[in-house]
């Protein structure tokens, strides 16, 4: 029989926590095991203020043990994605066309996990998740579970031996309904979530966020909690 | 037989320079094949304003086509590190003890090489170059050929699928003399190289990395052109 003890050392996870649906569920994934250092990043996109405004918000929800909010604007700087170049308009098509979307950010899954893991590293962390998933997603290449295995490779051979960091993506088999129910089930903060992908002070409801997420909310059988634009 | 005629569309690579003395000496070996795009990184160290002014003095000689100076310093504030963490010293003990040195930056090659792949694949470059070498610096688990290797297969499923970028480590078997040997033979700027850990106007000559550098400098049997502390 295992006991565990009111002193028992809390286990820590860091959670990229963009503000989003996805983050905000796989944090409560997290939370069901971990204290949660949850991991926010500026990478000039144009719904920074209301991700951020989010982040907090579930920060605060899930009584996160530490958060950190980096700055990795040179992605924007850098360009080469709608998300963050204001002259490129963001996809309100439904059916998006095959290929890499024009929202793929370069690289910025790799970018996102080398911050978080050098943070989990100096905080003794054991857990680092991220809400990936690739079945709504299948054109973001930094989404598949065969990257989130090459990725751990680098994580076992470029950190510190005694750094036994494993890489979560609880939602990475889920489509956007699933991730709902999930949600639902484990009482994330489903409405203190940002999805879209414009920068505007409600949801516009027609990016191909908005839409991926409405979808999801509909299969699922429940409203969706957050005002959107008439 | 092949012609190179002289609209043939020039190749670039993508060099992670420092400003200091390996990252000099990989750039001198790109800048055979390739026009040059030099990417230099805050990430909070000591000595930022003297890789900084080295840096633009390198790229200057190299005509570097492009350069980029990104701003990584939340690596500082995470902290983890003597090059950080001005309340810890920089060792200055010829010999460091075993095990990972107190330089080491939690994940900072796979952050630096994170950024560096984001912007090769916006500009379409063939290459990524890092001066990593793994001889005299066998503590470092981020400069060993199989963290290099894993980090490839990361940027082979993480990226587009059109980028084809190849991470080259041409200095990753030589030791210091080597390098300094393999520098003036290609007339690289050794020169107008930056090595100190410590942020001061010249260099100290104590700093692990500066004993390293006089070292390689006395084996390869010439004197480094640098000023140094009396």
């Amino acid at each position: 029989m295992t006991l565990k003890t009111k002193n028992q050392k809390p286990k820590t996870a860091v959670v990229l926590a963009s503000g989003g649906l996805d983050s905000c569920v796989a944090a409560a994934v997290a939370r069901r095991e971990f204290d949660l250092a949850m991991f926010h990043a500026n990478y000039g996109q144009r719904s920074l203020e209301q991700e951020l405004e989010a982040f907090r918000a579930q920060a605060a929800f899930f009584q996160a043990a530490a958060t950190l909010e980096v700055d990795l604007n040179y992605l924007g700087v850098i360009g080469g994605s709608c998300l963050t170049d204001l002259d490129q308009t963001v996809p309100t098509g439904e059916v998006e066309p095959p290929g890499i979307p024009s929202t793929y950010v370069p690289f910025r899954n790799t970018n996102l996990l080398a911050a978080a893991v050098a943070w989990a590293e100096v905080l003794g962390a054991e857990a680092v998740f991220i809400g990936a998933n690739v079945l709504d997603n299948p054109g973001y290449p930094d989404c598949r579970p065969e990257y989130f295995e090459a990725f751990s490779r680098v994580l076992e051979l470029g950190a510190r031996p005694e750094t036994h960091l494993v890489i979560h993506t609880p939602l990475i088999h889920l489509d956007k309904a699933g991730i709902v129910r999930l949600g639902l089930k484990l009482g994330a903060p489903l409405g203190l979530s940002w999805s879209c992908y414009q920068g505007d002070l409600r949801a516009c409801g027609r990016c191909s966020s908005c839409r991926l997420r409405l979808k999801g909310f509909a299969a699922a059988g429940v409203p969706d909690p957050i005002p959107y634009q008439p």
